[in-house]
C-alpha cells in the first residue's frame, strides 16, 4: 500500500501522477525529452543508463522497467542489459558506454563525486559535451524519480511479463502522463 | 569552469538550462509548479525543504539561493531559515513542519529510507495526503537539481549579497528558463 491515497493497483509513478497531475505533466515530458527526444546516445543506450542507476537506487520498480524497455530497444542484443546490470566492466559495450555509465554511477552517489578525471575520460573515447550532459541529467533525474516512487512506497508489481509488456510500451510509445484519477481525496 | 560548454559566468542551473533548452523547460516548468503552484504549504516553508535538501546534498549554490528565496518569503520570520539549516531539532517552526522536514531528510538519503512511522507522525500533526506528497517531491526534485549542477561543476558564485538578490528575484519572479545561448559549439 502506498502512503498516500493513489488509485489502488497502477504500479510506480504512474498512480503519482494520476495524484497530482500538475507535477506529474512536467515528469513525464522530462522523461521524454531525455529519453526519446534528439540524442546521439540511442534510446536502448538512455534507457540502460536510467536501468543501471535504478539498479543502484535499489528502486525495483524502474529498475524492471527501464531494464525491460532498454531490452526491448537493443532487439538482438538485448542481453547487453543484463550484462551491464551485473557486471559493467566486464560488459561488451563500447569503451564510450563505460565511461558514461561511470559518470552516471557517480551522479548517483552525490555530484561532487564526479571528477574532472572521469569527464576526461569520457571525452577520450569520444563523448561529446551533449553526451555527457545528458548521461548527469538521466542519472541525476533517476536519483529523483526513484526516490519518488520508493519515498512514497507507490506500488511495484513482481511479475517479470507485466514488466516486458512494460517495456514494450514504453518502447514504442514513450512517456506519456496517464490522465488525472477522480478521485477528489486529496 | 564547468565540465561542459556552457556561457561563462551564468551561476548554477541557468547555465545548463541555456546549454539544453529542451530539458530546460520541463526542469524549470516543475520547479514553478513544486515551489510556487496551489500548495497548502507556503512558498517560503517550500523553499525551505528545497534549502534544507540542498545542504544535506552539499550542493552550496541551490542551498544559498533558496535559502535566500526563503529568508525573503519569510519575511519578518525570516531567521527560521537559518535556525533549522544549524538545529532543525531547536528550531522555532511547527510540529508538523518538523515532521515534513524529517521526511524530506529520509528522502535525501534514499526513497526506501521512508518509514511507515515518518508519514505516521506527520499526519499525527496535521500533515494532509498531498502535502505530504509535495515534500517527497520536493525533496527528490532537489536531490535531482543538485546532482545537476554539481555533476557538471557549473559556475557557484561566492558572494552572499549576489545570493540575496537572486533570491528576492526568485521570490518576486518565481521560475522562467532564461533564453537558450547561441553557442552552437555543442
Amino acid at each position: 500500500m502506498a502512503y498516500i491515497n493513489v488509485p489502488e493497483g497502477v504500479p510506480g509513478i504512474r498512480s503519482l501522477v494520476m495524484f497530482r497531475p500538475e507535477t506529474g505533466k512536467p515528469l513525464y515530458e522530462l522523461a521524454q525529452m531525455l529519453l526519446r527526444g534528439n540524442s546521439t546516445l540511442t534510446e536502448a543506450e538512455r534507457e540502460l543508463i536510467a536501468a543501471y542507476v535504478s539498479k543502484r537506487n535499489d528502486t525495483m520498480f524502474c529498475m524492471m522497467s527501464h531494464a525491460a524497455a532498454s531490452r526491448a530497444l537493443y532487439g538482438n542484443d538485448k542481453n547487453i542489459v543484463d550484462d551491464v546490470l551485473k557486471d559493467l566492466q566486464q560488459a561488451n559495450i563500447s569503451s564510450k558506454m563505460k565511461s558514461l555509465l561511470n559518470i552516471a554511477g557517480k551522479v548517483q552517489i552525490l555530484g561532487k563525486e564526479v571528477k574532472p578525471e572521469d569527464i576526461e575520460a569520457a571525452r577520450k573515447e569520444g563523448a561529446t559535451d551533449k553526451e555527457i550532459h545528458d548521461t548527469v541529467l538521466i542519472a541525476a533525474a533517476f536519483s529523483m524519480f526513484n526516490r519518488y516512487v520508493d519515498g512514497l512506497a507507490s506500488f511495484t508489481p513482481t511479475d517479470e511479463k507485466e514488466y516486458e509488456a512494460m517495456g514494450k510500451r514504453m518502447a514504442e510509445k514513450g512517456y506519456v502522463a496517464p490522465q488525472p484519477t477522480n478521485n477528489q481525496n486529496h
